[in-house]
């Protein structure tokens, strides 16, 4: 967010906008970037990012704007600077730079894209993204008066689309699934800063300072390089709590930290798991799972490629992982019938991973219509359920690898779960306590499937056991 | 934000609650947390910041809560955990415990709000804030309905309130504007973070590193307090344009870089400027206006004290700087009607300051009425217009002392502006040629009005020119 320009060609953007105007034969479009959202009143906002369709679009976070194309022409609709402008922001890009740097054929003011939509034919013919949870007709009315007024388009989440929204949808997800050259020369760099920031962390890690300031020297690695966080970090001792970010637990000596964080740069997100010891040594135990999640996430990238459902990389995760609490006695039985029974989900609650792209959870604003193929549902079983993606992989998708194993308190005592596994003895709850030490371990890493092997866009992080101790040896 | 229970002790609360009360005569009253606000999706939010007011009565971040008060008695409905709550979040406070820790009446489920206020007589009848700039009927429903849904208070800044809100605000602004014992506790910790912040600012300053690097050092000495920026820090070798929140430009040699950044502790804001010269050393031309400013800056505090029309201190400030105008040649003329006429403000465009409390324009969701004085007004002259403050104080009041002197080319080209004082000779244009290295400096501090000295909370921070110098020259 460093320029209202965006820093790469204006090439990527027109050639995406060509692609979906195919995808679309011609059909009217408006997407919207939003607004600065508020924090403790009008004028205080936070950090303004656009919205992802409209990054995706035009590469630039432009706040009250919105893009419309039809039979290939794309007009950007903006604000007009105010007359004062320049002496309170200084001097912004004019019209015909910024026109030249997106590669959009006019800039227009906002106030005539009202009457431009009822030309086309009113709202409902238009498709418009982001959705914001109601009728097309009321909420172009919303988009429109007093730029998207009162009515956050985010706030909604997964919408209800009218016919043309759909399609929109659909031809987005078509395109944004499957990254082009521009968009992997940015998530490579968002997964620099999230290198960065693990090397940070880990050296930045020692018995008595708070998670706090662990995610102080992660934050303050992405900032220098002007990057800024594409999700709320955890970075937690208590790695079992899965949506974990307080910050305000002490490290201790025999404590693992779990430290998920990503960098986001220009948009494009980055999403990395480590977990390391805060003596810089696993104990005996820390290690025996750490190994057996570090099996299951490598045995799960070494299989992705294309035409491979992803649903079937997350169960053969959770095989290894079964078969590893089988090893070292947690379970008892035969790992196949483990994880059809859904004994493994005791230990890994969660799905494997999700696509990457422009949000960290890609598209998640469409609800499961980007995750999931035409066909699919979510699963019902425990664990499964929260499996994000089910499509067969093709070459250009960045999904995340990032299977765990967590001693959760509240499964743990959860009858409901755990009563068939203690009955027939599956869990063995004396040996499971010998590992108390453990908490939650997560292994992450961001993959984009190839054509040949998969590439590991995040490969350089620390991540076997050896590696990482050293890793948070070292200091800062 | 590092956990749902307040740091200070539940009297501290429970007195504020009850001054409130006493002001209102028992009425009832419903004050609203908000909600967390989406960054890219609904899942993916901005870090969540309660409601200023909320915070005041309640001392927690609680999301999805509102405080419902009458005759004394203080209830806090907020939406009853999920089931699965422990598994995603941890072990969170019980209602037990947080209705010890508030010291509240009771806890309880949002869902039993709209009866309660129904049997209270209705929206109408209940002062509410913060307001969210339509009818209360309409503000209420859209409270009410899935925790106050797409209506997004903060959204719609400065409200046309209804009689009960009105009365509700008076009061509110009536104990926030006299800061109390637990108030100055956090205000004066907020300024450790942005003393702290600041010396960092300073000492990573070199030649060669752009004005993110800078903002890095800064936002990482607040983290690792466990603070965050109050609002978005002005990092700028352009410090002429007054709201820059870009931070690409590399800092050069002959450079100031201006630094207005303050930390927030527990909701609590500080707010400081430093303008500082990227060599470690300034010019002659930048210290001369330094000088000016600071002197300035310091006669206004030295003036500061209970019964003082804060409008005053900005006069006296701008007296000073047109004095110190005409004493380097910039401009010709007896500072008195060179102020009348409004010269000064070509060079010092903006407001001498502004209360705060807990938010960096305390109570800014209020519009002017938190500022202003009853039957007072903003000015039409241009830079006094822009005056944020115009009541006596009092003691207890905090308010921001920020004079400063600019060369905006926006303004010097603007004839309007300039035209009378080029006509008359009053602006030595040749004259402030000398001055190109300045573009930008303010100097800014947080000052509490005693019955005797002011104290200025922000004193520690590094100010007259060698002391600058000095924390630019050591090293981080």
């Amino acid at each position: 967010m460093s320029s209202s320009l965006p820093s790469q060609r204006p090439s990527v953007y027109a050639d995406r906008r060509r692609r979906l105007s195919e995808r679309l034969g011609g059909a009217p479009v408006l997407v919207v970037a939003g607004r600065s959202r508020p924090r403790n009143y009008a004028a205080n906002t936070y950090r303004f990012r656009a919205d992802s369709h409209f990054l995706y679009l035009v590469g630039a976070h432009l706040a009250d704007a919105a893009l419309l194309g039809r039979g290939g022409r794309w007009e950007l609709f903006m604000t007009p600077k105010a007359d004062d402008d320049a002496l309170w922001h200084g001097e912004t890009p004019s019209d015909a730079e910024l026109q030249a740097a997106l590669g959009v054929d006019a800039i227009r003011p906002l106030h005539e894209l009202a009457a431009t939509i009822e030309e086309l034919g009113g709202g409902a013919a238009i498709g418009t993204l982001p959705a914001i949870g109601f009728s097309t007709r009321v909420r172009q009315a919303a988009l429109l008066s007093r730029p998207w007024g009162l009515h956050d388009p985010a706030d909604a989440g997964p919408a209800p689309l009218g016919e043309a929204d759909a399609a929109l949808a659909e031809a987005m997800i078509q395109l944004r699934m499957v990254h082009d050259a521009g968009a992997l020369e940015l998530l490579r760099t968002a997964a620099t800063g999230t290198y960065d920031a693990h090397l940070a962390g880990m050296a930045a890690t020692r018995p008595g300072i708070t998670e706090q300031q662990v995610l102080a020297a992660i934050d303050g690695a992405m900032a220098l390089r002007g990057m800024e966080p594409a999700y709320n970090s955890i970075v937690s001792v208590h790695g079992e709590v899965l949506h974990n970010t307080t910050y305000f637990n002490t490290l201790a000596e025999g404590d693992l930290l779990l430290c998920d964080a990503g960098a986001e740069h220009q948009g494009w997100a980055s999403d990395v798991t480590r977990t390391w010891p805060v003596s810089g040594r696993f104990s005996a135990t820390q290690r025996d799972l750490y190994d057996i999640v570090l099996a299951a996430q490598e045995a799960a990238i070494a299989a992705l490629r294309p035409g491979v459902r992803y649903r079937e990389l997350h169960l053969l995760s959770c095989r290894i992982l079964a078969q590893g609490l089988v090893d070292v006695g947690i379970l008892r039985g035969d790992p196949d019938s483990l994880v059809e029974r859904g004994a493994h989900a005791l230990f890994f609650p969660h799905g494997l991973g999700h696509l990457l792209g422009l949000d960290v959870h890609d598209m998640e604003d469409l609800g499961d219509r980007a995750g999931y193929a035409p066909g699919r549902a979510r699963s019902e079983q425990f664990g499964l359920c929260y499996l994000r993606l089910d499509r067969d992989l093709q070459a250009g998708m960045v999904v995340t690898i990032e299977p765990g194993l967590y001693l959760v308190p509240g499964i743990l005592a959860d009858e409901r779960l755990c009563g068939p596994f203690d009955r027939d003895k599956t869990l063995n709850r004396e040996r499971l306590a010998a590992f108390a030490d453990v908490r939650g371990i997560r292994i992450e890493d961001d993959v984009l499937c190839t054509e040949g092997d998969p590439e590991v866009l995040t490969a350089a992080i620390p991540k076997d056991s050896r590696a990482v101790e050293a890793a948070v040896a070292s200091t800062s």
